[in-house]
Formats: C-alpha cells, structure tokens, sequence
C-alpha cells in the first residue's frame, strides 16, 4: 500500500486536487469548479465526492496520511478561510474544523495558496537550497508566498503574505477587498485584461483585441497576440512587468530573497512578462541589492504548483517534529 | 569584576556608545562626532580612544566580553558598512576586521543601526513577548529592523529591511540613496524639515518657522512649535504620519507583525507622530489586519535604545549555541 496525501488548491475559478506520495509523484489529479457553490457544506460534499472517485481511479491501493490545502484568505493557525474577496463565501469559513467531519482521524492543514505554491517550491522546486525567497502568484489575483531563514512568513495572526494587496496608486483601479489601487488589479490575469481595455480606450492601433469582450478575454489571447507582435498587446505586458518590478523592488528592501519565483496563468507568457519585470525591479532597487536578486519562472508545472504545494504542505506538518 | 559589552550606535551626527551588563544597566556612555572624520581609520582611532575614557570612568572594574555595533548599511554576514548614503564614508568599510586590531580576541558583531534596536526591543523593550514586531527609526533617516517568528530578518545578502527605502513618489523627492521618493525623504526629522519648507512655501499662514532657516530646523524645534499650535508644524506631522501609516500597511501585508514600535528624534513627538500614523494605516490596511496591529513607542530611551540594541546583539551573539 502506498502512502500519499491529497493536495487541494482552491480558486476563484476551479479546485484542483491531486493524490500526491512522499517523491513528490502526482498519482492522480482532476478538478471541479469553485464558484458554482455558494453554499460552502454543499461544495464540500461535491469535493468530497469528487476526491472518493479519484482514489478508486488509481490503480495502487493508496493509503492516505494527510490532507494539504491551498487557499485564499486561509489561516494556517485557526484553519479558516476569511473574509476572501474572490471567493463567493462570505465571512470566516471553519474549512479544517468542516473537512474533520469528512476524514476523521486525518491531519488536515491549510494555508494560503500562495504560501503553499511556496512550500511546494521549496520542497520539490527552484527553492530546495534557498533560505529566502518568494512566490508571486499571477491567477485572478495575485497571491505570495514569503520564506525567510527557510521558514514560511505567517506573521503574528496567519495572514502575512498578501503583496496583492499593497498600493500601486492611492485613487488607482478597484479592488475586490473594497480599497483602490491594489498591486493585484494591475498585475494578474485580470489585472492585465483591465490594461488591455483601458489601452484600447487611449490608443487608435488596429488590434485583434478589439473584437473581443471584457469577459471573452483571457491571459491565454493575450498571451498568444503578443507573440503575434500585437502592439497592444505587448504594451500591456511592459506595463505590467514595470508595476510589478517597481513593487517587488519595495518588497526586497522588506525581506531580501536571493529569488522571486512566478507562476500561474500569466507567468506562462514567460519572457513576456518575466523581462519587464526583471528590468523595472533592477531600475527600482535601491544600489546595494542590484544584480543580485533573481526573478525565476516556477520550476513546477503550472497546473500542479499549488496542489504540488498543498500536498508539500501536508508532508510538511506530518514529519513536525 | 562585572561582566559588561560595549554597545556602540554609529549614526549621521553622532557615534553613541556605552557599557552595558547582562541585565541591560547601563554603566557608562557618552558619544563623539561622526561626521567630522571622512577617513574611517581616523575616526576609529578616535573612537578607541573615547571608549578607553569611558572604561576608566566607570567605578567598578569591567571585563569587556564583546562589542556590538548598530551602523546604516551594515552587514551582519560580512562585518561591513557597504556604501552608506548617510555617512562621509565611501564604498565597503571592513568596520569589524579593523575594530579587532584595536580589540584583540574579543567578538565583534556589527548590524544596521534599526535591526539593533529591534534586537534590543526584543531583549530589554516592549517586544519581550512578541514573536513578529517591527522596528521604525526616525533619526537623520528613517531605519527599520523586521522581526519574524522570533528572529530578526536579514535576507540572504545580510541587508534586509531597508524600509527607508520604499517608494512613495515615482518622481518625488531626492534621496540621499541617489533614486527618488523614498519614504525617508518624507519620513524622518530630516523629511519633516523638507515637508515644513514646502508648506512654507505653498501656505501663507503665518508661523515661527517663516524665521529659521533649513540648516537651522530641528526636529525639536517642529515639535515645540506644534505643541504651541502652530499651523505648519501641525500640519507637516499630520502629513509625516499620514505617509508613513499608508506605507506600513504595505509592510503589513508582508509580515504580517503584532506591533510597530517607533523611536529616535522623531518619534520624540508621542502623539504628534504617532495617531496621524496609526489612523492612515487603519485607513490603508486590507480588511483582514484591521483593528490588530499596535503602533506603539519604543519602551527604551530614545537616548540608548540603539546603544542598547548594539549591546543586545553582542549579548545575544556570546549566546549562541
């Protein structure tokens, strides 16, 4: 019999799950969507469902020693999901106290999910001999993961981490947490449509983009018309690599990371997105920490970091000492 | 023979230094110039000679067991000042290599003048039950050491926490680092000087600062003038507090921490500095850290709280296992 966990990374859009074992091999994996659940029991029993029909699919007999969660707004201490401003569940969610009653008698740990993608990457990543580093994660919003002296940042209440939410400009775009100007309305999936659309309100070039709607568009397109030499396009990922360098140049002088990894939907642009912003954070850094900081693409596959990361997570707090 | 450290504080104006016992009593201190000695070798001799004074000063007999020493741009991991743009001195001073030919045999530990007196709140101050604190200096610039689960964060090159150095205008005021708007050219006894002029300039109230000159202005001078009531002085701390409580909400957003505690010239100024502050970060904090994160005096006195980091950080060093 195989030991394993299962790693859940819940998201704006889907949950992802995998059944992942100590190597850090994904046995199994699929998804369900998020947001058609309003109602938090009655998504828990669909996932719990779900989760059951994928342990039958692996041929292995699989014992299953732990549960790893990534979510937003998750607290790693009280095990809760709160307050988040891209989920449709409202207020403090007892996730760990709700999925007990599911698996009894199973360790079951949340955090994050950007701070689990960050655990993922240190355990089976870029970041396996690095001390400090972060992960920016660039889905519907940006999320972040911040390891200091090899330990995750949880801060005094279990909430540090959320760069997504640090201003960019104080009567700036706004944002699904009810303030103006967050770093995540400019730079995510969503962050960079915004731009695309405020760039085809100010600017006369022909593009593809003008055929498509708001909610049509996707990083994917945008993605796909840069590299075709769309002129806006290409203006919308410089723009969101220099406001994310800029921030991350504020970031460094907080906590000085050797590296800054990226993932999710909008890091598959890849140089697209990962050279401006390389170049605006060397400009905005203050001189003793130029040339030194490295702004990487995750080494995990984008489909699996966060759940590679949550089922780290859950490893993680099984071999506690 | 009473076991002691010599803490030392190597600030803008001033080197501070006393004689410190395990409990934290202070046995002796005194200070000498800073800025009047552009070669570091000459002002190291000073310095040597000063602390020789202060040892035959005090009454009983003192074994000095080590030396610790707060400084800006200092690095922990290298025993440097590297490139300081508030000190006459040029380039990577080896501050440790050269002070132990003065002090043969005896540890020396040197660290960023803020990260001292964070080591110092943790050890003597208000931060004795905290795991994840922060640490603002006001002085001639604006200094602050970060406090992670417990330990103090110095990133992977030894020079994290540069808070000073975060922007706050893309095209604001000039800085001594050589970039442009950072928080200390608005934030710190030498920031609220620049602030007084430009309201002096753009208001026409009238006010005892229309008859002191830059050069002249203190810190003291702003605070006195406010507590009297006066428009400008008032409304320049107003403006202090607000920028700085809009820039630790960024901070927050990193780690996260239980309390913020202030010290130095500035944060002389109590209230005056501390509720414009306190009500722009609770103004500026994403939802989930509202209503939890102090903003707080530092416990120490002004005087020697960096002189009581330094000889925190050489107490704590003797105890490493």
């Amino acid at each position: 019999m195989r030991e394993a966990v299962i790693g859940i990374d819940i998201g704006g859009t889907y949950t992802k799950y995998g059944i992942i074992d100590r190597q850090g091999n994904n046995l199994a994996d699929s998804k369900i969507n998020t947001d058609e659940n309003p109602d938090f029991d009655v998504y828990l029993k669909h996932l719990s469902s779900a989760l059951a029909g994928l342990l039958k699919e692996v041929k292995e007999e699989v014992a299953v020693k732990g549960i790893g969660i990534g979510a937003p707004n998750a607290n790693y201490y009280k095990g809760t999901i709160e307050y988040p401003p891209n989920l449709s569940w409202k207020g403090i969610i007892p996730v760990v106290d709700k999925m007990k009653a599911h698996y009894p008698g199973i360790p079951i740990v949340i955090t994050n999910d950007a701070n689990a993608a960050a655990i993922g990457e240190m355990v089976y990543g870029g970041a396996r001999q690095m001390k400090d580093f972060i992960v920016i994660t660039l889905g519907t919003g940006l999320g972040s993961g911040i390891v200091v002296n090899g330990q995750l940042v949880y801060g005094h209440d279990g909430f540090a981490g959320e760069l997504g939410h640090v201003n960019v400009k104080l009567r700036g775009r706004d944002c699904g947490c009810g303030r103006k100007g967050c770093l995540e309305t400019y730079v995510s999936a969503t962050g960079i449509k915004r731009t695309i659309f405020r760039l085809l309100a100010e600017r006369t070039e022909e593009s593809e983009l003008r055929n498509t709607s708001f909610n049509e568009l996707s990083a994917i397109t945008i993605t796909d018309l840069a590299r075709k030499g769309d002129p806006i396009a290409l203006e919308a990922f410089e723009y969101t690599g220099r406001i994310l360098g800029a921030k991350l140049a504020d970031t460094v002088a907080h906590t000085s990371p050797e590296a800054i990894f990226l993932l999710g939907g909008l890091a598959n642009a890849r140089e697209l997105i990962l050279d401006p912003t390389q170049r605006s954070l060397e400009e905005n850094l203050l001189p003793i920490y130029r040339n030194k900081i490295k702004v990487l693409l995750s080494s995990l596959s984008d489909v699996n970091a966060a759940v590679m990361g949550a089922s780290a997570l859950a490893w993680n707090e099984l071999e506690r000492p």
